[in-house]
């Protein structure tokens, strides 16, 4: 996929030349860097069509051994990695891929370039996004529908749909090769800017984006448009007065300052040490998080590299409108370009710090991302262990560590929704992502203003007068290279099943009364279809284990994954074109060797594409996953039926699942952790 | 099984006499009633015998409709309601079970008596925990075990175990109706008091409680026992130096002071009201607990009675010491005796207010249990609901809404498990129960020191050299007395089934390329065998509804069930003695129709039990639960696979669901809530 590598040496990696400290390897184009790659493609004689869309720039990583080797070398000086970027650019109707050295920022060099001529599409610009939009106002049938449905066309505002794939290419029945995409509208007016809220329900179009032209329309039947009154969520409109539910305002106050400390993109806090990186397509990246083991006095690895692949959201409606929204967040619009930025206060507490970032416009220039990342230090009130010894003679034994927790949050508006996206890091050694759901539903419009009225199936709920909350699912999936205290892991499935007592001590039984008990069965997954699971079938324990490190006791150090609810699976048919492209929907484990280009979950190309390219795919190839290095792929998935509660604004929903060491350290790492100094007279925490 | 009621009047219930103001009626005895109760009890010819033992001792809450008048009675003056008292008490070899009215403390009345003939008995007083724990000093042949064991008889501590039951009396084979129990024995030492850690493995003893002396002796084995060095857990003995993980110091500061009114035991904060109530039992309940709906202007009743019914942790080791380890520590020691004082600033935040509470001793004396509940409002840092709406000309518009919920928590230290229990209430109308574990194994003592040396079924995982932490359950049964709106409620699965798409509008279908989509089944639970439900089966969202009240749109008012995680069911065969005595726990969810006496889900009676009088027992008789008031029953299960990690004392775990409101509100109740005021020049949120 990453195609022809052309006859260019490499830029030499000494001559890095910048005022500030090197780069890590691992961090995002910088300004500096995206401007160099941009110049370098524009000069390439290998892309000679003109304009040249950018629709894609991230960092090409070092090869992973190299980043190991600079990142864990403990003497000697680091090694200094080549600075490379990937782009991916629209020009003559052609999908390009270049690999560009930046090493050098004032010397960039192409290192390679192949046009793409497989399925699929890179994702929408925001130029294209905003282009299209405004297209239906100078398209005279647009115009006549907009006053036959009763409207003022300036309320109308329009924004652009993946068409998906069925079958064909551009989402239609012919396997052309055009970008098509779609065109839905709504109105918005002073009294509202819930634009979802108000669909122009009926109207579709169909826009060639590289014509970026109006190439089909269809307006099929005129549904009222559901009334503005109580859509609305901004503070100014809803309200004096605040009636709703008040809280006394608090704020975490760190006397002796923060835990937290920020090295360039490196975060040290507690016993934990890692790096944020930012991407495009996927926005925060944590890499390379280590954790200090105290009884062994040294950092020993956990994650190499995590981020969010992809978030995939199929409505459950097959009508004209809706079919096709079978959203592919972060290959069709890319969820970094959608990461804004944070509400100091609201979005992140008030000890949170924040981190830019940068992305590309369509015409390949920065765009920086301000205050796009925070890290807090989180004072939530939980116990991270405790004891109360009431049994023994003397006074009462009472030890208790509070917890305290790190997270690094991003919040990405994808259109309608918004994910709040955290990594949260635990003393304990855990890495606990939690993923939240808020912003707007999609809602549909309708003629029925209540229940009593509805007499088939409307494919969702009727949340107000007109409107039709639509069912849909969310699938989010994280890729999650775990490298348990070194690169070569095992995927283990330790199942939990119940035995008859035997009587038999040689087979774990014994003479009593007791019939039954269980004990646990130990399944090394040998091949990728060993490592595809669904975690709601039968009760098991999922491992990262390495197989060539044991405890002094002899069990192999590991990590597991513990699932907390939203564990739902797709239950489209499997011939059915989304399920196609999202064909890993299906078990929410699956578990790959390390392949540097397989990233992306729906593939390099999402828009359009047909499933030729995406997790389910490679893995046909049912690789050896026994002690090697291996990626594990986890699908956060929720069945969303939407409830009045939802409008006109959503309650955050949250889901999260554990990466949690188990069997990695020899003993609870937080035993020496240094004791509050409680002044309770119960309190034998004193020290 | 509350027995004969006796031709005694009711007291009136207008002579309240205290200095006080008059209790809730569902606040728990005062010491005053309690001592009260004890002398009635004393008094009362019914019970000849000497000594009476006080198993228990609660509150018999009032009639649920006079509870219901005196709390939402919105006029005219609140009834006041009888105080009384039911009590447990040993005499003569038998259970006698009393009503007492003490709502004249100074007058009170035995109501009731009766004598238990059935099943099972009371939980065990801590005086005889304690008597029970010395006995093994003055018995030779365990005195000459321990010297061949190669122990020091003063190193050496006892506890009290249930023997379960096993198919006749006293967990032997034989249907006798004596009160057996077991000991079993521990090494504890100036190095460490972790006994858990350091068991003496093959030496069980049979205790008659009712006799108080030891009728059975078996030593059957001899194990080293595990040595001291690294099992403790006191931060004057690990430490210093204090090389865990260091964290920050943190506290919550309220500058406008605490959201949270506390009146008696009434708590009132944003939009809740509650009552919290206390059982020796149960530990901390929840009562009446309403949501005040802003758009309605009014307080609407969500739940009656909420309280963790019990804890059942079957072991999963069939050998002679550990088959009969099957613990129902609410129905076997109480959990609430169990709730032991809360440390300030590290069991509950600086922002906590604490709440005592008062249990029995044997003698009938009332216990004050200081600090055995806390109360704080906790600001994690979360979101309640935001949107960035950025596809609108003009500027971005960002609204965001922080989320601070309130907790009332408590931690029950059942001998070696800390479970800490919290009721989270959030301002949208949820309840989120969470169940963090925390405490000390039970640990084996083994030959092995390698997992090298092992060649069968250990039943467990090898922690440290001679140490086995044995493989269990826990099976944490909530008491939820839903009252949706009003009491009568009904039980909805609403099942999410995959559909084709037929192309015909009449069924749903559309004449588009889609293939598939799921839609929602309405099923009303008519029975109680309908409402028993394993939430790892098919997809299915469930509800408590209340079908007389709808809202304006139509929608049944409701509040759904969200499990999340912790959802195993008990693997145990279903002949098998623990497993009839809890043969609830193979489904998570059981709906029941409102019966005051079905508050234990192991029954009255749970020591000894033989699964006769339990939630499954009840429901054989397969009640009308549509449109009546009923109560959720739900387990939350965990199979516990022991890691290094939990080893000497476990790193907290948690478990949550949470129950939330569905179509009970008009819409978001978050959306006039007022909004910070952010100093974020991106933040759209100043008013």
């Amino acid at each position: 996929m990453f195609g022809l590598v052309l006859g260019v040496l490499f830029a030499t990696t000494a001559t890095v030349v910048s005022s500030s400290p090197p780069p890590h390897p691992l961090d995002p184009l910088s300004p500096v860097e995206l401007t160099a790659v941009r110049s370098a493609v524009l000069a390439s004689p290998l892309v000679p069509d003109r304009p040249i869309n950018f629709h894609y720039v991230g960092l090409d990583e070092p090869d992973k051994g190299d980043v190991l080797s600079h990142a864990y070398s403990s003497h000697g000086r680091q090694p200094t990695l080549p600075r490379r970027a990937f782009v991916v650019a629209r020009a003559g109707g052609q999908t390009h891929e270049l690999r560009v050295d930046v090493s050098n920022a004032s010397a960039a060099t192409v290192l390679s370039h192949n046009v793409h001529h497989g399925a699929g599409f890179p994702r929408f610009t925001v130029d294209e996004q905003v282009a299209a939009a405004l297209l239906p106002y100078k398209y005279p049938p647009f115009l006549e529908s907009v006053r036959r449905h009763g409207l003022d066309v300036g309320d109308v505002t329009c924004g652009l749909f993946p068409s998906g794939w069925f079958g064909g290419g551009g989402g239609t029945a012919k396997p052309t090769r055009a970008r098509l995409a779609k065109l839905q509208c709504f109105v918005t007016t002073a009294a509202s800017v819930n634009l979802d809220a108000r669909p122009v329900e009926g109207i579709t179009l169909v826009v060639d984006l590289d014509k970026m032209a109006i190439v089909g329309y269809k307006d099929r039947v005129v549904v009222p448009v559901p009334q503005a009154e109580g859509t609305d969520y901004r503070a100014e409109t809803v309200g004096p007065p605040f009636n709703g539910p008040a809280v006394a305002p608090g704020v975490v106050v760190q006397p002796h300052g923060t835990g937290v400390h920020i090295d360039g993109r490196i975060v040290r806090w507690a016993n934990w040490e890692f790096h944020v990186g930012f991407d495009m397509r996927s926005s925060t990246i944590i890499s390379l998080a280590s954790v200090h083991d105290a009884d062994a006095g040294r950092r020993r690895q956990v994650l190499y590299r995590g981020f969010v692949s992809e978030i995939f959201v199929p409505y459950m409606d097959p009508e004209e409108e809706w079919y096709f929204h079978t959203f592919m967040d972060a290959g069709e619009y890319g969820i970094g370009v959608s990461s804004l930025p944070l509400q100091p206060g609201s979005d992140c507490p008030a000890n949170a710090v924040f981190m830019d970032a940068y992305h590309t416009g369509a015409d390949g220039k920065p765009v920086k991302a301000k205050n796009v990342i925070c890290v807090f230090e989180r004072y939530a009130g939980e116990v991270a262990w405790r004891h109360t010894e009431a049994t023994l003679p003397g006074p009462m034994i009472t030890e208790v560590r509070p917890d305290v927790t790190l997270v690094v949050r991003t919040v990405v508006s994808a259109g309608n929704y918004d994910y709040i996206f955290d990594w949260e890091f635990k003393t304990v050694g855990s890495i606990k992502c939690v993923v939240s759901l808020s912003g707007i539903l999609e809602m549909k419009a309708t003629s029925y203003t209540h229940v009593d009225q509805i007499k088939e199936d409307t494919h969702g709920t009727l949340l107000a007068a007109n409107t039709v909350g639509v069912y849909h699912d969310h699938f989010i999936t994280y890729h999650l290279d775990l490298d348990v205290d070194g690169t070569n892991n095992s995927f283990l499935k330790n199942t939990i099943n119940r035995m008859r007592n035997t009587g038999n001590p040689a087979t774990g039984g014994a003479n009593t009364p007791r019939k039954s008990y269980w004990t646990v069965n130990r399944e090394v997954a040998e091949r990728e279809e060993d490592g595809q699971i669904n975690v709601n079938g039968a009760p098991a324990e999922l491992l990262f284990v390495n197989p060539g490190k044991t405890t002094k006791v002899g069990n192999e150090v590991g990590y597991r994954l513990i699932p907390a609810g939203a564990t739902a699976t797709s239950l489209l048919s499997d011939d059915d074109y989304p399920q196609r492209r999202a064909s890993y929907t299906k078990k929410q484990v699956w578990v790959t060797p390390y392949n540097k280009s397989e990233k992306w979950v729906t593939g390099l190309y999402a828009e359009q594409s047909t499933g030729d390219d995406n997790l389910a795919a490679w893995s046909r190839k049912n690789r050896s996953i026994k002690d090697k290095d291996i990626v594990l792929w986890y699908t956060v998935g929720l069945h969303h039926i939407p409830y009045q509660e939802d409008f006109p604004v959503m309650p955050t929903v949250s889901s999260t699942f554990e990466l949690r060491p188990s069997n990695f350290f020899e003993r609870n790492p937080l035993i020496r952790m240094r004791p509050p100094n409680a002044n309770s007279p119960n309190c034998s925490c004193h020290v």
